[in-house]
């Protein structure tokens, strides 16, 4: 019926039959939009309307509309529907979804929703929230199918059918043994083109790649991604299939890692999007401009430092900025290729040595390339030849060092598994500012007699 | 039999089976073997055996494993394989992997190796490599399964038999009327659950989130991880069924879209994975480097136009990196937040106004704070309270300016679909650096007096 509706119109219905009361025409057209539409359709509707449409949904249209919800929204809900329909929505709801829900709620809050709710279902969250944040075990989900390596394939089918709904984002069906142990995997397709009678046994394919719940999640993306995986599964204790990870789940990590690379580079701060609150945005940006802010004034006392020199030969600072600017970009660029590049490969220490050298050179080759530039810039601009050679060893050698330092400070956190944030384009930055600020002013200083 | 094996183990036993000329026990071997791993596997094996590994591989072995490889070593290999084995290869591959095989190769090389292969294959190859880069038509595949909607599920459920291999990474089946216009989706859970004689249109989900061939890629991925997907339909003209995209494309797509992301942020040039020679990555560096090399100089040109004040000031140069890196920071900063928020979600125009409104607060309660902190620093270092009144209020205003020009600017060109590239994080910086200045020094000027 909503078929050929669009957006609007849809919407008007759904307020129409708000406004009617028709519980089960909103219902009706509900069924037929996909949950993050139903989301869409609900930050639509006036406010007004808001309460009666959730009191309207069923039990499973609340599910798959309050998981396309952020947080504060779920809960808030949850709170309208009252204990004993918010409970039965959290049973039906995914029990990862519903674990990063509960995260950082504090403790009575969490028992407080999880007490009304079925005792395996509770459970099974309680054991997901155990496992450390960015793990297998906290996204994994345990929506599969595993059969017995014992089961025909028609056994298998049966199963299948009967928790259809589960199989929905799998294409696979996980084989265990008799200690429920991980053995192989058997995609749809082999169902279908086996006989019925065929042992599971006999079609698996038994080299089944899987990850352990304490796999880093960035891992799993890894994986997923390598393989064309729909899913893969979690064990745990060796080879215990404790859950699968769906690639829908794997598609936001890779998002969200991406956006913490960003942070890193930017250091904007954890978690800022276009929601934040200006106060906590500013809150989580401040920690970074604060340092940075001291770390400013080191290159200032350096400046003063070398007063004597730029009272000598004020043109000194003409090239001051370019100078420090170009150190701090290059190793910006450095930076941003390796914190990228470790994201699709680990490196072997030959890699890193092969990656250095080649960084090296290409320090030196845009060096070269720049160095050349700023002296004849120099020599034309100011009519002083040694000026424009000082400028010009200046920046070759500190294009070199800058972009060796983009490469090799991310290199030695990674190395030592230091959290890389550290290695933040801005504080790179800074750090290149310092070191080319000193050789400018240290070569110069040996020069200043020829430069007056 | 290669289970139980380590990875060394299996490259061993390659190396035996190449030595002992053991085509069939080689074949044994790769066909427990991943693509991905196939490939590691490649990589490993010294360079003498490779082209006996790759003359030993099966027709449908090759073209898992070529996949795996990068553009030049597929080129090579196809050579290495002679025309006749490399366009069976060719007919298997997947028509989007071939077509970005093909991406910039010059015509006749493209020509020389579509001529050999099976007339439709080449055709739909074409075909794809005609529609732009980055939109669905360049990444979708053929490699799925469409039912008209007259079939009953046994119909249905024959066909995907028969199509089994190609059904391998979907788990729905698209519908589709006389007209070959898509009409419907059906998930294989519908085909288990529903009675042998359903009709599918009596069974389909009518309301189909499809994308048109020129859809951009980076909309689909947002489809896909929007509704959590496994594939997603392409149509052209309306409505015909021309393809689809899965979801292993598009996490690629999302992990090439971060990256395309953070070399604008950090201009650090197109495409430089660790692969990349040192001469290329440097080519593709320099232009950014040598542009902001130039407004590097401006940042000079400032100072020195200033020299008055600054001779008169000496201490106005202690502050003055502080001040540029600063504002260049904070710029960086709402940048990085503006850039990935739009990766997932579109603006309208009342929320942009909210966000600059956001990110003018947040300017300004950083701006408060920072300022504060450096006035009463700098009075107590220097002990002169105009200078740290005017170190201060020169930070407040051009943290707060820098903050709106992280912000603005790249909003503006996602208006006017300018290449974002452009407000790459250098540039900002500098950009903030020349404001910066030019308001500190402005300011300086107007309190000289009472700066002596």
């Amino acid at each position: 019926m909503t078929l050929t509706m669009t957006e609007n119109e849809i919407a008007l219905a759904i307020i129409q039959a708000l406004k009617e009361g028709k519980k089960n025409s909103l219902q009706d057209i509900i069924e037929e939009l996909q949950p993050y539409d139903m989301a869409q359709q609900y930050h639509q509707l006036p406010k007004k309307h808001r309460n009666k449409f959730i009191l309207y949904l069923s039990i499973e249209q609340l599910t798959s509309f309050i998981q396309e919800l952020d947080k504060e929204e779920q809960l808030d809900i949850l709170y309208k529907l009252g204990i004993e329909k918010s409970t039965k929505v959290l049973d039906l709801m995914e029990n990862d979804d519903l674990a990063s829900l509960l995260t950082d709620l504090d403790q009575d809050k969490i028992e407080e929703l999880l007490s009304e709710m079925k005792q395996e279902e509770s459970q099974i969250v309680q054991n997901l929230m155990n496992y450390p944040p960015e793990t297998a075990g906290r996204i994994m989900n345990n929506r599969f199918v595993w059969i017995s390596k014992h089961y025909t394939i028609r056994e298998a089918v049966d199963k299948l059918k009967h928790f259809a709904e589960l199989a929905e984002y799998l294409n696979y069906l996980y084989v265990i043994d008799d200690e429920k142990s991980l053995v192989g995997v058997v995609s749809y397709k082999d169902l279908l083109l086996g006989d019925l009678h065929d042992k599971i046994e006999e079609i698996m394919y038994s080299r089944v790649v899987k990850v352990d719940v304490l796999t880093d999640q960035e891992e799993v993306a890894k994986l997923i991604s390598r393989y064309d995986f729909v899913s893969i599964p979690v064990i745990e204790d060796e080879d215990k299939l404790v859950g699968v990870i769906t690639v829908d789940d794997i598609i936001d990590v890779v998002i969200q890692e991406a956006n913490e690379d960003i942070e890193k580079l930017s250091a904007s701060g954890k978690a800022i999007d276009f929601n934040t609150k200006p106060l906590v945005a500013a809150y989580r940006r401040l920690p970074w401009l604060i340092l940075l802010l001291f770390i400013g004034l080191v290159s200032g006392s350096i400046i003063d430092g070398f007063s004597a020199t730029l009272e000598e030969a004020v043109a000194l600072a003409f090239f001051m900025p370019m100078i420090a600017g170009m150190t701090g970009n290059t190793g910006t660029q450095s930076l941003a290729v390796v914190v990228r590049g470790l994201v699709s490969s680990d490196l072997t220490f030959k890699e890193v040595i092969k990656l250095i050298l080649r960084e090296l050179w290409v320090g030196i080759i845009i060096g070269i390339t720049c160095a050349i530039m700023i002296a004849i810039i120099a020599f034309i601009w100011q009519g002083n030849l040694t000026l424009g050679l000082v400028v010009g060893a200046s920046l070759l050698i500190t294009l070199i060092i800058g972009t060796l330092a983009g490469t090799v400070i991310p290199l030695i956190l990674y190395k030592f598994k230091v959290d890389p944030a550290v290695a933040s384009g801005p504080l790179i930055t800074t750090i290149n500012d310092i070191l080319s600020l000193l050789i400018y002013f240290g070569i110069a200083t040996i020069f200043i007699s020829k430069l007056m």
